[in-house]
């Protein structure tokens, strides 16, 4: 560890993607077809959820089937630290593949992402994960061919250069930034969808909601990835309600999974703000998930951003409830938080979740949001409305 | 030439793109900074357009400056024959080059793409010409990389995986398909494009707009594909007056270049069908424009579609002209014709241009129509009307 840490800065192409997209249900099948040249050995890092399960003997037959040996492992934490992450790369190494497939929830995919690097490049997940003001290290080596089947429609992490590390001795999630982590290969097939729970559904779309929302919402977005971002909108838009009520509806859940897709996809060319910051930080400090950090927020920062952003917003609402197309860009866009505070609301269950739901609490509130500002200030300039640290304290406090 | 060609047919991904793209006022001057590791020594083909100009000059001192040497071809034939894409090989190969770059109109980008990969790969350009019901050889070595610099708004030839090549003997526009021919790298300027004079930016844009339409109408159509056609549709339908109206106006130029962009993209996952089958066949027969061949029929091949397609035709007019939100699909549908054949009046000077125009007549009408049903029966299968020999002769009537 005496060598100074190389780091390339990350430059965003308008578009680079590289990632062969396989899409449509019955898809899962055919994973040997398009993989028969990977090598001799996969390792099949499954979440748990699917030992023994018909989709992990479809995705193992279909590798036998060309020839392709397995090792399956299913040490899969939800909240990995960069340890768990190290623990299956040295499982993966030991073993001897030759590429690696992720079936499994963003989680899942996410550590498969890092392992395919990790076994090629030699350090731990903790010395390539970005930090502010600190030297990290650079991806040298080109990673093992990496799979990613997805099986929930929120993190889009089969379109992404990121892969989230945990580290609750600082209360944050780290991320791993590289081009180097786009997957060789994304097989998206909606059937692996269709058996998870509403709540589940509610939470993981709401991931997708916000990635297009603040991919599109941010100063850098471009033309193709606001395209991305608001086909992702209207698609959660029309989708997530069927999805949520009736979870077998295979087209619903074939557009949320196409949804959750362009969600990484914008991300990657145009990254999250505000609301992910908050919601990022608000799981370093207390027990909430993913999809439930950004739905105590959002509208909330909607709010505040007002009426910087009115002609973004008044785009998105009218994505969202075409009616909007005969009104102003000003009642359009204030109509916004109360779309996005209703749909949340009704497929949450008719819950309305809060900061308060997950365990914070007004006494650590202004603490909170200092902790955010002094660590996230970089990237919370990307935002339409750059808060000050009242201001930050303001919005927290909406969120309660 | 003893051996029999091997051919794989060519399996779509829903999505396969590996180009980076860069866009932008000015991106040409960051040309260096993307190939830097391309190689030693640049084939630099442009448009003879562009001989001694400023673009040419900017281009060449990008290379230069990150120590490329460069050698400037001008040898462009603007509907190049296989022996012409020969001729450049054979001197890309003399000067030992690492690596293409091509800046010009879709011809010259094509040339590039072929002479690319024709370098490693040893045979002529015509044994690699897609032929139905006959052999052809595929690609098996990786090209040189090749950087495509469009100059017009169109083709969108450096999102496709397409390379046309001219056979006045059989009277056929061929061409070559294979993801070996993406480009590497895309340099999308739009100050390029300013100076294009109003009749060839009316004549490529609706090229442009003809991808689109044909993409999103072909029967394997996906969300993907779909997505990027309805994109280019509603940038070529807001921009394409401006750009022809005002050159010089560099945000219309620039949506109008992403158009062209999405336009490639889109036909690269879900190919054109009946209007560029007419529309080559017909530049095969007269001296018809490429954009001139698909203006003389695509209003007409809208018109004997419907009443099937109308769901398509629908989302298509409303998003050419948002005011239709308001009515039915069917009404919707049926205006689309109208808005085509106004439109392209409109940009061509007000002036309509039909297959007369360009010299075909009534005594050979029908034998044409025979000609295409007999030639491109397969293809054709793939739009959502498909017309009996008699119907095709009664649409070829119709653009006379």
């Amino acid at each position: 560890m005496g060598t100074v840490p190389q780091v390339k800065p990350l430059r965003r192409s308008f578009i680079r993607f590289p990632t062969q997209v396989e899409f449509g249900a019955g898809t899962l099948k055919r994973l040997g077809e398009f993989t028969a040249d990977y090598g001799k050995k996969a390792f099949c890092l499954f979440d748990p959820f699917f030992k023994g399960s018909e989709a992990a003997q479809t995705a193992m037959d279909a590798l036998h089937a060309v020839g392709i040996e397995t090792y399956e492992c299913y040490n899969v934490h939800p909240n990995p630290r960069a340890g768990d992450i190290d623990d299956v790369t040295a499982e993966c190494k030991e073993q001897n593949c030759d590429f690696v497939v992720s079936m499994g929830g963003g989680g899942t995919v996410d550590i498969g992402k890092a392992v395919a690097f990790l076994v090629t490049n030699g350090r731990g997940a903790w010395d390539y994960t970005t930090k502010e003001n600190q030297f990290y290290y650079s991806i040298e080596e080109k990673p093992l061919p990496f799979v990613a089947i997805p099986t929930t429609a929120g993190t889009g992490s089969e379109a992404t250069i990121y892969s989230v590390v945990n580290n609750p001795d600082i209360q944050r999630k780290c991320t791993i930034r590289s081009f180097e982590l786009y997957p060789k290969l994304a097989i998206i097939d909606p059937e692996l969808m269709l058996d998870i729970p509403p709540l589940l559904t509610a939470l993981t779309g709401i991931d997708t909601f916000a990635h297009a929302f603040e991919s599109y919402t941010n100063k850098n977005a471009t033309l193709f990835s606001k395209m991305v971002a608001m086909e992702s909108m209207r698609l959660f838009a029309e989708n997530i309600i069927p999805c949520v009520e009736d979870g077998k509806n295979l087209e619903a859940r074939a557009n949320m999974a196409f949804s959750s897709f362009l969600g990484g996809l914008c991300i990657a060319h145009s990254p999250t703000t505000i609301p992910h910051i908050i919601g990022q930080c608000l799981s370093g400090w207390v027990d909430a998930p993913h999809g439930g950090s950004l739905a105590v927020c959002l509208a909330q920062v909607i709010r505040w951003t007002l009426p910087a952003g009115q002609k973004e917003f008044a785009e998105i609402a009218r994505v969202m409830d075409p009616k909007l197309s005969a009104v102003s860009d000003e009642e359009a866009a204030k109509a916004l938080p109360e779309i996005v505070d209703a749909l949340f609301v009704r497929i949450m269950g008719n819950q309305r979740v809060t900061m308060k739901t997950y365990g914070m609490d007004e006494t650590r509130a202004d603490e909170f949001a200092t902790f955010i500002f002094n660590n996230y200030q970089g990237d919370m300039s990307n935002y339409l409305r750059v808060p000050t640290p009242d201001e930050l304290k303001q919005i927290i406090q909406e969120c309660l």
